[in-house]
């Protein structure tokens, strides 16, 4: 067991990377997903394709950890590979419900990557098992193999078109075939990212594509981003380059925003943003719509890092590093005692006296979700000798679950949704308490305010606009 | 095999944590251990005492994973225990060499754990062996286990003091006996740190007492810190309280600078003195001495995240974070092939091209050893399309290796010792390049500048002046 | 890698076990899978069932390794549980290819354990795949769920019968439902064994039922033989008791010789013929028919030993525990440089020279393979001093490989399909060697001699007489 | 935690193995170990000198886990080598507690291992406390090491007799050096085995030296039996050859009686006689002196098996196996629940019903300690529908406990202590008992009967006759 903050992150998602046409595929994948580490912490895989066979390897633990003996490397060998970075879920996980699936079907072998999640997943499930389909894990993944497989279209990439119109939700999915390479694939609405680059050749090695959800994974293998794939686009990537398809016609764009605000590593790039910007003017924007008198702004790090920064430029107060993170929390540690549970233990975060002693602070963080981490780090602070604490926070109140992928606690676990402001502020026992405007998010991204239609990005998680249909939303019909 | 910038850290030093009269000890100990995790990433230990009998658990591995097993702390009862971080040296690692030593000699059972360096280790080692001494692991820490059971004193204290005046060296020692209780004790000239603490009863619990190596290791089990012990302290704590015994006099006070520039955590507070001020207070004396126009301050972190945020509140240019680090690095990870080595991979930091892009950088770093990360740093950021790199050094070069405890490179590897200031920068790529001065650094510890005479601490890495006499200089006589 | 000889068994095949309606059915079936060790030592499984809900566990090693653990027995809990011990095949072993497979489908849930081999099995996958279903294993056994999942018919039973009719085989199968509760089936020429116990009740336990490969299996567990299933007998067992249905009508009877001879343990009662008994009459019968002048009976341990004993009898020559057995070989060991190769070293056999100096020998083995490890141990026997060395052999030439679920080598690798008695005897070493007749091999099984027609039992890999239709005979379609 | 039964052994004792002269000596010492696995289970570990410097493995875990790995065997390079197999002791093992021991003293490094008992350990081990000496393992070899180290003779080996002189007790020692070689040595007495045998040379390679505890350790390698160490010789064996040294003058000859009745390997020769043969002849003997009707002779496997063939040659009545032995207990299992301990299950043994069934049975064993095996083995045999069970052991009862190196209970634990014939009949619930005499043992011995002086053999578990003083005998005074 752990302790509730060591988790290392409130929320989770996934990391998909797949390489084509470069020697040593495994290898690069390997890095790229170690450059997507953030987006999964709880178990990694890789299938490759060397021209002839398919090789896989799967298993729990950090990517470093999974991959980081050569041997598992040398077993997979091949010009072409996809990987996944598999979040942490609570309670049962097992390896069968890593990704990537792999599986023989009638073209000879398909393995799919995906990060994201199908609003209709458990109704075409319960439809395809009542056609005969055996289903060996609990992931949306396996449904989308099935319905490639039983398409009845007879090349993969009009499987995939096939199987694309049936399914609903917010995903990016890549693909390993042996005929047809590797293929990527967004949402309609593009609400999960996947962004393709160029890895160029070098000495007598030829270049190749790469694919991956955000462009930190490009900069580690050196390879040149190209662009963001398009919502609801597939390409297909083999020997004689990159083709586009489109299954599903314009029906508009709906970038994820806690993305920006959370999800996403700083450096990377998404929709033609800096992350680290993004999150800066943010910070900027919060300064102004809730600017308080204080002394000095700091970081609950590390995603409020750049905020802070934004908001002390902003408001001309220094910036501070008041709580220091411990890096070194692995995934388990100490089953707490009542005495340990007592004396309030915080295995991630510390509170820097020397920063916050006697000061008024500004606390930046990115979102408050149970707020029971929010009080926490306050209390902590308060601790640590702060006279004022006010938190700011880069979001707008999380007050709906996300249904397209992102692992959020359900409606009776967030604050937001049940509570005032006022409420808030005192269940986390703040001085004062503010969450940035939807136009001031907006706006740090670059818009006038929150368009009133033709919304550019999906929100719902703040504001209950669900832009894809929640077919199976009222329970998932079969769960492990 | 890892990369070479992969291993975690490139100076390495240990942390050592003791805890008397305190329920479950070991549990604190662990905690304790892990808030000191920085200073040793290798292995962990600790020995326990419930009164009647020893017990010890000593592993490879980060403290969350050596006693993350609620079982495995269950096996250490008892209200008194120490323990121990180990730092990773290349190559032999044995678990023989893990502390702390735990030994039945003439008064029962006794245990140590030691951070720093005898500079007479071998000479005494030698010694005791003609005598007929078995020496079961290379540690330094067994050269003073064995002076205590050969010493003709009658009581461990007086045993403890009189292996005390045959040491010599930088060390700080934490000892657990079954009749004189907890302990602790620091070389004569202070050199490497050990604090005390109180812990306070709760409900029905009673309280006690913790050593440390930082007092960011009380912070986290809620211990107040009480003081730093005193250069040449020996604290004896029990039943009866702390007890303070001075085996050598008063022979000066020599706190090791390096603790203040990169070892301790920003949040630990060493004699007296807020580790991340004295860094801010450097960062602001490097941009007094060595400012240069440019468009951003950069750290690379973690380290020069204070320095960094003081050199830029003091020059007035932004502070922005311009290089990520990656904090899932292993321990171990893929070899890199020719290829992956060709592609300059960087496992731990990755550049931020959102802030480098077209700008004048000034890159903050803690110090340079052997040139060749800081070349990487400064490429990478070069290629990331900073217009220019200026590194800024929060240390004097490093021109001389520590015998006190910090494992660094011998001479012949620093750059500093064989190249001048413009080789330096050449070698390192930068546009610019400066060290804090000598007086700076002194300054932003609160002095006029150097002490021409009385130094108040130990800076032998950049001076070459060694206040403890180096009797194994020459190479130590037995080695693993 | 291992040496040669210390892969534990030159056969291989499965172990499966069920119980239904007993507490701790899980506990109970590692019991079970324990007694069936000697049947497959690669990897083990169980799924269990407790009225809501399968949980499964399954892994690469020992069942004592494998299910040795509490937390492992507790995490399956209910009344009824299915097993599979999976023998050790060469190269690509995957925890993907343990057993028992458990798969969602139309009926909420299955889980299947399987002995045997199909021998259409390529030939339906084929079929299946076209048809768009996925395979995520190389197992016989997943063909059977897909065939079950595909059904038209409304029950598990029905669809388990109609899936019957498809297979061909031989096979021993037992299946966990959710509603129908344990199911076993034998294939219709009842080749592979599968036996019916009952677990009677205790203090105020219920009883149960019990299904095994074979009867050592129960005693272990303390349940009652009952009968074993009849060839192609299906048995529903569920809380109205014991069902038959019989999908096939009599085809006849063809169990496996090789069970007798060599794979099952001599404690076991087989179609109501003690194994023991067998082989000390195959013994006698041998001595009858090769009798030899010699001065000792050595069996080659441990499938000898009975049959040693059974010759010494009738022939009054003395048995001798001439060859002691090394019973610690692990899985792997010391690969073996040129120089211990040439040393010729026994892992998991010693000569016991005090026996055989000076003596003429007569080795009882259970058949010649390769003729490489014959080869060694009669080397090995008169390095040791023997005089002379007859080999008798418990079983007619191997001239033919399996293709009924027991792991053989293919025909060209079979010393016996190309070569003479002559020389085999040369190739071995020997002074004499001889082989039971398939009369007198019979006349130990209580016949008169082998049937001229309406043969009782498959001797296939001796007579090359296959009683089951190899329709994948010219190499399986679908490969790892 | 484990069945009862499952531990695989009742006595447990140690095994030591030392190579001279011969390349890759780390890999015959781990085929050395093998063959000696059966005198101890738990751990195993290595120590190898190349010239230069020493080199260590040590585990928990079978001889195949431990040195399974290539990698490990090469990485104890060099020509000479020890090693050691340790038993397993209930409760707290630990790595410090596995053998060798390899301590660094005044002659540069001393490795050391050892099989047996010190009757003055915890004398020696106060007095050695007293003047300073520090412990690190609770082993009896350290006691040795230390005074070694700490003897005024200026040789390694005037330094090893003069340790030896204050030593008492029962042990073969092997001790590797890097100046003098390779020494063993064996007890005044001659109570526990030491065997030299010499390694041919082959191709090019040289030959050498081996010293084992047994000879089986000399066949698995290829290596010829040269002749028993005597009683209280010292051999030291170099690149000048085998040397022999007589710290003791001749005390008499007092072997183990118990390695022939017990503990050795029935291919062992010991002190020039075969032990299968003299456990035949104890079964010859045991048929004479205590014949009874019956219609069959089983063993209890293993060790019974060559007595009961014996007993069985000589009573002319069938030996048959009706007691199967499962070789695959691992050394953990499923712990027992009530209900799983209600079962009577037997995790090691089976009746073979077959053989069982209506018969009066003759049960051969090698001992009864507690008598708790022996009860669950003859209600295991009736149960099996035995008629009559009557059990004949091939040893005097086992009235007192071993203080000269084989792991045995304490008196009180020991049935025979306070038990008459007739009671220990009932108590293990069967139909006659008997021992063999003390003149039968001794005639299988080659004797007139037992010596009325000048005992050959040391038979205290038996006789109580102690021929070492027991200087602890009152309890260590030092224990872990």
């Amino acid at each position: 067991m752990s302790f509730p903050e060591s988790s290392s992150r409130p929320y989770e998602e996934c990391g998909v990377f797949g390489v084509w046409g470069v020697p040593n595929a495994a290898a690069l994948t390997a890095l790229g997903l170690h450059a997507l580490q953030h987006r999964g912490q709880e178990a990694a895989g890789i299938v490759s394709f060397d021209g002839e066979a398919f090789y896989q390897h799967k298993a729990l633990g950090l990517v470093g950890d999974v991959f980081g003996n050569q041997d598992v490397i040398a077993g997979l060998p091949g010009e072409a590979a996809i990987g996944h970075n598999r979040y942490g879920t609570t309670g049962g996980t097992h390896v069968r419900n890593v990704q990537p699936i792999y599986a023989d079907y009638a073209f000879g072998g398909l393995a799919v990557a995906h990060n994201g999640n199908l609003t209709n997943a458990a109704t075409l499930r319960q439809a395809l098992v009542k056609r005969g389909c055996i289903f060996h894990s609990t992931m949306d993944t396996e449904v989308i193999v099935h319905l490639i497989a039983i398409s009845l279209y007879d090349t993969v990439i009009e499987r995939l078109m096939d199987a694309a119109k049936k399914i609903k939700g917010a995903y990016s999915l890549i693909t390993l075939t042996p005929d047809n390479g590797l293929l990527g694939m967004r949402d309609p609405l593009g609400v999960r990212p996947l962004v393709l680059g160029r890895m160029p050749g070098y000495e007598d090695k030829q270049g190749g594509w790469v694919l991956a959800s955000e462009t930190c994974a490009l900069d580690i293998i050196g390879a040149d981003y190209v662009r963001d794939l398009e919502p609801g686009e597939i390409v297909v990537i083999n020997a004689e380059g990159v083709k586009s398809l489109w299954p599903f016609g314009d029906v508009g764009r709906r970038f994820c925003i806690f993305e920006y605000i959370y999800f996403a590593r700083p450096d990377s790039i998404l929709e033609g943003q800096s992350v680290y910007e993004v999150r800066t003017r943010i910070g900027g924007e919060l300064a102004r719509e809730s600017g308080v008198e204080a002394d000095v702004v700091v970081p609950v790090p590390d995603s409020g890092v750049p905020s802070a920064i934004g908001y002390a430029h902003e408001s001309g107060l220094p910036y501070e590093m008041g709580i220091v993170r411990n890096h070194y929390v692995g995934r388990t540690f100490i089953q707490p005692t009542d005495q340990v549970r007592n004396l309030g233990v915080k295995m991630k975060h510390s509170a820097n006296k020397a920063v916050l002693e006697g000061r008024r602070v500004i606390l930046v963080d990115d979102s408050i979700v149970r707020g029971t981490t929010s009080r926490k780090i306050v209390d902590m602070v308060r601790a640590a000798g702060a006279k004022e604490v006010h938190m700011r926070i880069t979001s707008p109140p999380t007050k709906h679950p996300c249904f397209y992928g992102i692992d959020t606690p359900s409606e009776k676990h967030l604050l937001a949704a049940r509570h005032s402001l006022e409420e808030m502020r005192k269940a986390i026992n703040a001085d004062s308490l503010a969450f940035i405007s939807f136009d001031g998010l907006y706006r740090a991204l670059g818009h006038q305010g929150r368009p009133a239609e033709n919304h550019t990005n999906c929100d719902a998680c703040f504001s209950g606009d669900y832009p894809i249909t929640l077919v199976d939303k009222d329970g998932k019909l079969i769960q492990q």
